[in-house]
Formats: C-alpha cells, structure tokens, sequence
C-alpha cells in the first residue's frame, strides 16, 4: 500500500501515539467507524488493517485518497514546531471526561472518544477541564445574550472555573472573553486545527488565549473547519466539562447539539432564558421547557450546580425585608386593620380585623412599642413616618 | 346573644346558605378556623355553637365585635339587588376545583374551601371554570410583561379557555384585556367585596368583565380588600383553575403566593421568563429554575400542558428547512467538500471528504441531479445561484 510510512515501536507508548495521529490523518474526527473499532482494536491494530487493505474495512477505501504524503512522526514534530502537543489516552494530561463518549450513543454519525486531542498552549488539560464549564450559543448574539455571558463567563473564572467553548462570534467569544476578564484560563476547542483561526477575525483571541489557557482540537494541525468537524467537536466541549450553559440558541443552533451531547454524557445542561420575543433564545426556552436543561440566570446558580453538593449553598433571591415581615400573623393582622389618618377605637379595629377585642389590644399595645402604631385621644392609627 | 337574627329554617339549603352567608360575615375569608369546621360540623351546627358563645371556640370571642345587625336574608337580598349571587356547595354552579383546598394544607393561616363565593355576572362560574387558567403577575409589570400576558391570554381566550386573574394593575389587567380581545370570557376574582371596585381605576373594566364574563369573591359585598384578604383570595384563583401561568413576579409577588396554591393543589405551574436582568423576571426565574414551575413562552405551550393528553400535541418550533437539510448525511459530507469558486477533481473531493472516490462519484452524480453542483472542465464545484 503506497504512502504509508512505518510507525516507529520504539516504545508501546510511541507507537499508539502514531498509530492515531496517522488514524487521525486518513479519518474525520469523530467517525464512529474510527473511533468505535480503536476502542476494541487498539489504534495500532486498526491501522495495520488499513495498512493492508482489510477488505471488511470500508475505511480503507475511504481513505484511500489521503494516504500520499502520510507521516506521523514528521506530523508531530511539526506541531512541536508549532508549540502543539498531541495527548492520548494514558497520558498524564488526558481528561478521563473524554472517556465518557465510549458509553453513550452516537449522535449525526459522529461519536466515540477521540483518537487524541492536539494541544496548544502551557496548561494542563486534565486540571483545567476538572472544574469546567462549558459556555455556548449563538453566534448571531444580541447583545442581552453576549452582556450575560460574559458575566456569567467572569463570575465562573473569578469561582476558579474553567470556561471552555468554541471560539467561534457571538456567545462563544463572549464567553472566553468573560473568563479571561474574570481573570481566569479559558479553552477553546476549535473543529479545524489548532494552529489555524476559525473565525479569522479571532486569530488575536485565539493567540491569547493559546499563551494562557488551551487551544484544542481533535483534528490535525491545518484542518480546515467543516460542518461535520463542527458536529464532532461539539461531542468534546459537552465530555470536557461538567455543564453546559446555553445562552441564547436559535432552533437550530450548534449550541443545541452540543447540549444534547452534554445531555447524553449525563452532565448538567443548564439554560439562560431571555424575552420570549427574542428568537435567540427559543432554542433555550425549549431546552428548558422539555425539562433537558435547568434555568439559570447567573454565575451562582451555574456553581451550585456544577459543584459538589454543600460547597456552593443556594443562594434563593429575597426581597429587601420591611419591618411588618417580622411581625407575627397576629399581630400583622391587627396592623392592617389600622387606619392610616383617621385613628379609631379598638373595636373598631377589633370588627375590622374580626378578632376579638382584648386579643387586640394587647397586639396594638406591641405594635405601639414598636413604634408601628400610635393611640391618640380618639383611638388608633398607623404611627407617622 | 344580641345582633343574631334566628335563621329560617324554610329548606335545609336556604338554612345552610344563610348559615355560611353569617359565617362569612362573622369570620374573616379563608380562616381554617371556620372553613375546617364548617367541614366538619356544617356550617349551621358551627353558627349555631357560635350563636351560643361556645367556650371551645376562640372563635367566638373574636367574632364578638361583628354581631352587631347580622341578618344574612337581608344581606343576601341587598346582593341580589347588586346583580350578586351567593353559591355555595352544592349549588349546580358551584365548581368542583373549590372543594380540593380541604385537602391541602393551610399557607399562611389561611385555607380551606370557601364557606361560599358572591358572585356577579351572567355566566355559570362551573362552566367557566371547567376550562381556564389563572394569569398572575407583577402589579408593576413592565411594558414586556403586559405585552405578554395580554397576548397569551388572547392565545387562551381565543381557543376556549378562560383566563382567571386578579383585577389588579399590571399583569392582571393585562389578562384580562387580552382575553377580552380574544373575544373569551374573564373571571375576576377580588379581594373586597364583588361590587366593589379596587384599585377603583379598574371600576369600568370589572363593570364590562362582570357584564360579560364574572366578578367572584369570598368576601361579602362591601368588604374592604386587606392583606389577609388578598392572601386568602389567592387561593382561590389557583383552585379555581386547571394551571397558574405567572408573568413577571418580583421575588416578594403575591403572584408567587397564587402558584404556591396551585402547587400545593397538583394544579399545573406555569412560569414565563424574561431577561435575568429584569427585576419583575427573578421570581418567575426561581419557580422554573426550582422546578416548581414549567417554562411557558406563549399561548400553545399553555394550552398543550393544560389540555387533556393529546388535544393539543406538542408544536416544537424548527427552524426553516434548507435544501441541504433533507440530504442523506453521506451526500451532505460530500456537498460540504466541494468548493465554492475554484472547481476541483472528485479526488480531492474525496480526500477533502475522508470518502472512498466511487462514492463520492456518486455523491456528486445526485447532488447535481439535484441543482446543488455543477461539474466543468477542470472538476466540481457549488452550483452558483
């Protein structure tokens, strides 16, 4: 078979990590056909049958066309050029959320756990997905949808969470922006390579982002993005982090099916709502609705659903406490039965709270000595302010 | 004991009716202090153990003060004369939802079901009633939520359902405008006495709703709305009906006091969201994100979850559809290969693709069969528009 250079064995470790970035050539990402026969081969096995043109593999003839040129050991080494690491199962950086895809179910043909993740920047992949949260949505965000990100975005990184999306306009942007605002790492987790800027115009972020936090992606350096690359990198946001937030997804949104992944891999999908009037957001309306993702509406809540039970207590809004909430029923009764300008009897008071008169007059009486009521010569009535 | 007037005794019912009208009087709206025995000893055993200053009832102490000229043949005379009826259980109007709050627990101080509603208006509260949903909400709703809450309620309206509300400003209001534009009747159900106005700016609107649709209140004609009142009123509102859709709640609304009752008595929960950065949205934010309220954001997801199962199916809002939507995913990875401008071999679609030649030849056989490429000397590319 032409153009398939041998993988060096030098060392088991090595010749895996070949056997996938050559996999990963001659594949797409996420091909279950991949991914799935890795899983029960090993990456050199199912290589070696390509290599020899097993006739049960309708891989081989796929990917007869991309095997001129192939290189794996040339192809690290140039990534390493570029400052981009190729990580594996078994590595010390590989995040075992990634694992999670053997166990669930493949969605639009794509699925499985990557043959390995090419990595740019100086952190640890496996630290900063432990307390990850994924941030995605519309890449047409009004800017109700891109002000809400990034706050959530800043309070998540400021909590020590990392924010991982996909680098594309709108939320995404929105979103790595937020984090790094809020002074913490962010990834992004790119479909094409991780060497290449998908929007162009983000190739400044992505450059930041790639000195302090992590450029990802499942396809080989100089991929360029395509749909079914999009489809597959959104199974990796949802398995890198622990939830997924969606803030503002149109009916067809990427961001739904990433949420769906998310869903499937049993993590916290969690939605922000916004003006039922505002296309943007009826794909969350209906995540929410359908009871697929939880309503959230700032960093808080997305913590006290993301962390441990306990570390982060909820925190339910109240409203500013008045005086008469701390009264008790009785007394409050009594209360509203006094008149505010025109001060009168206890009966009266009595009739109009239908309770009886001694049992009123000792509520007025600590009313009076907390200074919520006052008794003139004709009666009762509201204290003056 | 003075101010009693003997109840006739001309038939069982009209001796029941007039002991519940006495009651109402004597007591306040929705005291468990009344309506639980009622239940239990019939409302003229309790009257009649009131008349005789029972010592086991509290009760009668504190009823003491409004003895006074009770005379509920004249009260119920005076009402008719207002167009008000009294309807108590039993009655054929009496509407069956009432009797659920006997078996649920008190809030606040106050439950039970009611010794009897005053009604006002040409329609039978039971028919009415057997198809509606209560619309709560901020009484400072904002221009969002008005806009809202009249445009699901004329949704509701206009399919058959009445819309239940408050009468008070903001969202009230909103329903029940919008019900009356989508050309259904509207109960409101009020705190003060039926033929009574409050707020009194509301005075023609409940004068066309009480024409047209029905006024209610437990409370007798001429009572003034207090706190209580309204808290006990809230009940109703939720009993009344199959679900409680709330627009806009601030995090301290009586609102959220009317979907509490709907909670308690297994009545559908229904919450609209808005922006998170609007005030009169964080309490309905909280009953969704808590679970306690399912996300509505128009008049269908109402009716499908307060309709019988399968009346109204589910209608999940898609996208439009594009050409390239109804494609094979194998002729969809294909299309997305081929370029826009310059026209390449099938080779490099198939490499580009990850496909084997032979099948993507015929890929691109159907995808210009279908108008979608077009192929020339040098090869193919997107058919131009």
């Amino acid at each position: 078979m032409s153009g398939l250079v041998a993988v060096p064995s030098s060392s088991a470790g090595e010749h895996e990590r070949l056997a996938r970035v050559a996999l990963g050539r001659l594949g797409e990402p996420g091909d279950p056909r991949i991914t799935r026969q890795v899983q029960q081969l090993g990456a050199a096995r199912l290589y070696r049958r390509l290599c020899d043109d097993d006739p049960r593999l309708d891989l081989a003839a796929d990917s007869a066309a991309r095997r001129d040129g192939l290189d794996p050991s040339a192809e690290l080494e140039r990534a390493a050029g570029h400052g981009i690491r190729f990580v594996i199962p078994g590595d010390p950086e590989w995040p075992d959320g990634l694992d999670d895809l053997d166990r669930v179910q493949d969605l639009h043909r794509r699925g499985g756990t990557p043959l390995g993740l090419w990595v740019r920047g100086p952190l640890r992949l496996d630290e900063l997905c432990r307390r990850s949260v994924a941030m995605v949505g519309s890449r047409s965000a009004t800017t109700y949808g891109a002000s809400i990100a990034g706050q959530v975005a800043a309070e998540l990184a400021g909590a020590g969470v990392t924010v991982v999306s996909g680098a594309a306009y709108g939320i995404d942007q929105a979103a790595h922006r937020g984090a790094l605002s809020g002074g913490g790492p962010t990834v992004a987790v790119l479909a094409c390579g991780a060497d290449r800027a998908y929007p162009s115009a983000h190739r400044q972020l992505l450059d930041y982002i790639a000195e302090t936090g992590l450029v990802v992606s499942e396809a080989p350096p100089g991929s360029a993005p395509t749909k079914l690359r999009f489809l597959s990198r959104n199974r990796l946001i949802a398995a890198l982090t622990v939830g997924t937030v969606v803030v503002e997804a149109a009916v067809r949104s990427g961001a739904l099916n990433t949420s769906s992944w998310a869903g499937l891999l049993n993590r916290t999908v969690m939605g922000v709502p916004g003006p039922v009037t505002s296309a943007p957001s009826e794909g969350v309306h209906e995540l929410i609705r359908s009871g697929a993702a939880t309503l959230v509406t700032r960093g808080a809540d997305v913590l006290e659903l993301v962390s441990p039970i306990g570390s982060h207590p909820s925190t339910v809004v109240r409203g500013p406490e008045r005086p008469a909430d701390r009264l008790p029923d009785l007394d409050r009764q009594v209360l509203d039965s006094v008149p505010v300008v025109t001060a009168v009897p206890a009966a009266s008071v009595a009739r109009t709270a239908g309770l009886a008169e001694p049992t009123v007059h000792a509520a007025l009486e600590r009313l009076r000595a907390a200074g919520m009521v006052e008794k003139g010569r004709s009666g009762w009535r509201l204290a003056s302010r």
